[in-house]
């Protein structure tokens, strides 16, 4: 029974490796398709999410299989429980990636914004994060999932400034007002990532300790008070 | 056996319904914080959220208790899962309650917004997607969660109108920009919760009927391409 539960938890934990890679992709091509006004990252987010799609509810139904004829417990248990909420946090990801896409879209139809510095920075930090999370989870390491819950507060100091600033921008008249909410809503998107990612770590840390840390944190509200 | 499963399930449902209590209570007085620009009611979700938040971490540990001791089987874990997963939503609903809030503490800082009658409508089909949902689940209704998955679209529209509309009037120079920020803020946060409403839906058609309808749907992109 032991044997046929281990088999089934790494078969599950192979499906989230893929979707984690599937996602990884996502994310990076939503950057591209803004970063380098290119129609054909869109595309790809697009077609990229199909698999995400199917791999969330192939995991579900893993996982339901093998809560109801392995019964596992304590830390399978907790393993499993935490491939469910993790296999939901991937598939928002992707969702916002695809948000992030689907903003660029219209982006594309406005001249280039400005000054991009703020938002490549906070892209590459995310990306580093839905890294970083992934690795935290293929590897019960707790350690990195920690050092996710505080490199998230960047990412938020940096969505702040991208806001303050495109919001000075269009007040100015220097920029149009599409071009500028184009890019608040981008960086709203890939901070809505990073928030994922932050989910997740939490998850690895339950599984890996069985200690919940959700809610201990508190957090700052900045700019426009966005959590 | 089962009768001690019974009454953890019973348990559970119990605490899901206090803490949807909860949430209804956030997501009323977020909308009447920006409504009748009151700083009282900003107080009250903030207050509540430190309950919903203690919740979120009861029911996930009750449920971690019942899979782990009660081995529960074909409904009875359908039913569990499902828990686990509108428990989060619910949570993150919350948390988008409080987003409005501290939106509304800056919106509070410019003059009221010239029309408000899209938002209000907004926030109306959204706090009755909220209880519908609930409803939903209380009643394992999967003919009232069907509802939900087309009404949700309704908001979406709305969603459009009002960004479309606070789009204009800045580049109208009618308004500050702030105002129109803070208003399309407060309509995206308003939209994800519906999307949450949503969530819950999808899992109680699971629950009841054991049918995964996630992503079967096709989604209006809208004017500004978010889902």
């Amino acid at each position: 029974m032991q044997r046929s539960l281990d088999t089934g938890l790494g078969e599950v934990k192979a499906q989230l490796i893929q979707m984690a890679g599937y996602l990884e992709e996502a994310v990076k091509y939503s950057t591209l398709a803004w970063k380098n006004r290119s129609r054909e990252m869109i595309d790809k987010v697009n077609q990229i999410e199909a698999k995400v799609n199917q791999a969330h509810m192939d995991i579900d139904s893993a996982c339901f299989k093998l809560l109801a004829t392995q019964q596992p417990l304590a830390s399978d248990l907790r393993f499993l429980l935490s491939v469910v909420k993790i296999n939901t946090d991937l598939e928002r990801m992707a969702d916002q990636a695809v948000n992030i896409a689907n903003n660029t879209e219209f982006y594309l139809k406005h001249p280039p914004y400005p000054d991009l510095a703020d938002l490549i920075k906070m892209s590459e930090i995310v990306r580093e994060l839905v890294k970083d999370a992934i690795d935290a989870f293929i590897n019960s390491d707790s350690v990195l999932a920690k050092k996710i819950l505080d490199t998230d507060d960047q990412v938020d100091k940096l969505k702040d400034k991208v806001f303050r600033n495109a919001l000075q921008s269009i007040k100015a008249n220097s920029i149009e007002a599409e071009q500028g909410l184009n890019v608040i809503l981008i960086a709203r998107n890939l901070e809505r990532i990073g928030d994922h990612a932050t989910n997740v770590a939490e998850d690895v840390i339950f599984t890996v300790s069985g200690k919940d840390v959700r809610h201990s944190q508190s957090r700052d509200k900045g700019v426009l008070n966005e959590k």
